[in-house]
């Protein structure tokens, strides 16, 4: 099952929301309602963003909708944008912008399988045992087409008899990980058990992990990484425990503009995601917050990036 | 308004796990009844643990109970088994044992006091300007007696017009930041706002807070202090930003027989509290989990403790 999809004349995606308590896929017919469901995270990470910036453009050639909406739906996302001026390339031509959406698409899912294959052999350099991995967010298929980056290589080990554990963090603020990492790892049948993100760092320090694996949402040309909000924490966890810290992620996300993670842009998703919880409220009513989408990850505290074509240690 | 105090023939104390939605109180006339609210966090923060434990005792004095599961209620606190200790000291004597129970009560309220100015002084020679502060978990008077230790720091610098902002961060998996910090600096009417856990250190790496502020649950001889989860992570956010980061505890935190933090047991609370939130399944069902509630700093990563005596500079 893919979680983006081109269906004849709109896009199909599993609705993330919903998960794990239903799974549901959507219909979309119109950019704006693209736009919506990019903002709302019926679809997230990454890879799929690419591939959904890029479909919406082949639905703007149909409705005479303006893509500028699109491409600023997630504004720390580079691959968003970078799918939506791919396809929009080939405009005025329909039919040439789809068939580069659906180029995108069918890469993802290579660059995923390759990422998965490269990953998973820089693990197996770290240990003789089957690994124990830690990781934070969703990076899984549902990030992306049809395997995932960082899960992806998870998987893969797990393929290869060489995963122990994989413990997923929740992911706060919006549960990624307890929601949908956890639904994936026990759909592929892989032992994992759920941790708060607080306590990544000191299980790290206890031993409890040999390698920590995430994904990324932007990569400045040289190498800090913009990824979840909780992954800077991890990596700090990480370097003071000797573990290695490995990101994972297509090349599309690196952002050869962008010289270093200070320039980075980082998305404030407001006090709601924070003050409640799928729904129900935790702090006073009215209680303030502030909500960093992301973080940074400074290229010293990454012991190197998988790419589906390389692997490339930035420090 | 006290979080615990005795009431003729039996303890009161605010029901904590109650707010912030409502404000009960709670009669408890046996030690059963008191393990259990121990246990289920209904009184919850070191300095009120010691006072819990110290009343505990005079209770027992009176129904015949027995105080072991009392003072093994939670392994990591310190503190209750020391008032329990200290209580217990004056048996069979059921007044004298009181008695005893309310100068720790009386003493609990001094200390917090001292804390309150010793640690607002120490955070002055921080910043020429009104500072911000971050802290972790709730360690105000619903912590202790009447004021609070970290947050008692935080209501000091306040009431002297030199708090800029209070940063608290929820403290998952139970929430204390978001539901009862939060609840506490409304009331005290200081400017503040809620930090999901995982984006302290980053926020701290962008400036924006001038001193880390945490309590301590135990102490080891050495400087090691072993306090909620998510503490580890932000000393380690703090010491890469060069911010201070301080613990505030009263004396009684320090365990002398506990010569470093290693030897620190680490109590996992089980997945419930994980994948669940306040009562809503947030992951797949039979998700497991690993739930260590507390974690350990070392002291190089510790640039004082402040307790009612004294500022320690364990490193």
């Amino acid at each position: 099952m893919r979680t983006i999809d081109w269906a004849g004349d709109a896009i199909e995606m599993i609705d993330q929301t919903s998960l794990p308590d239903r799974l549901e896929v959507l219909r979309i017919t119109t950019v704006a309602g693209l736009v919506e469901a990019i903002r709302r995270l019926a679809v997230r990470g990454a890879p799929a963003l690419g591939v959904a910036g890029a479909l919406g453009v082949a639905l703007a050639a149909r409705t005479g909708e303006s893509i500028d909406a699109l491409r600023a739906a997630r504004p720390t996302a580079v691959n968003l944008a970078w799918g939506v001026d791919q396809a929009a390339a080939r405009l005025p031509d329909a039919e040439a912008a789809l068939k580069r959406a659906l180029e995108i698409r069918d890469a993802d899912i290579a660059a995923c399988v390759a990422m998965g294959v490269r990953g998973a052999d820089l693990v197996e350099t770290f240990a003789e045992r089957p690994v124990r991995v830690m990781t934070i967010c969703n990076t899984g298929g549902l990030a992306a087409v049809e395997r995932g980056t960082a899960l992806g290589v998870v998987q893969t080990l797990h393929e290869r008899g060489r995963l122990a554990e994989a413990l997923a963090l929740e992911t706060r603020p919006l549960l990624q990980g307890a929601r949908l990492t956890t639904w994936e790892l026990a759909r592929m049948g892989a032992r994992h058990r759920l941790v708060a993100d607080s306590a990544g760092p000191f299980l790290l320090a206890r031993g409890h992990a040999d390698v920590v694996l995430t994904g990324a949402d932007r990569i400045a040309a040289n190498g800090d990484t913009a990824n979840k909000i909780g992954t800077y924490a991890l990596a700090l966890g990480a370097r003071r425990a000797g573990v290695p810290f490995v990101v994972v992620a297509p090349e599309s996300t690196i952002d050869a503009g962008t010289s270093s993670g200070d320039k980075i842009e980082i998305e404030d998703r407001g006090a709601g995601e924070v003050v409640t919880i799928r729904g129900v409220q935790v702090a006073p009513e009215g209680t303030r917050a502030l909500n960093p989408a992301f973080d940074v990850t400074p290229r010293d505290l990454i012991t190197a990036i998988v790419t589906e074509d390389r692997v490339w240690r930035p420090r």
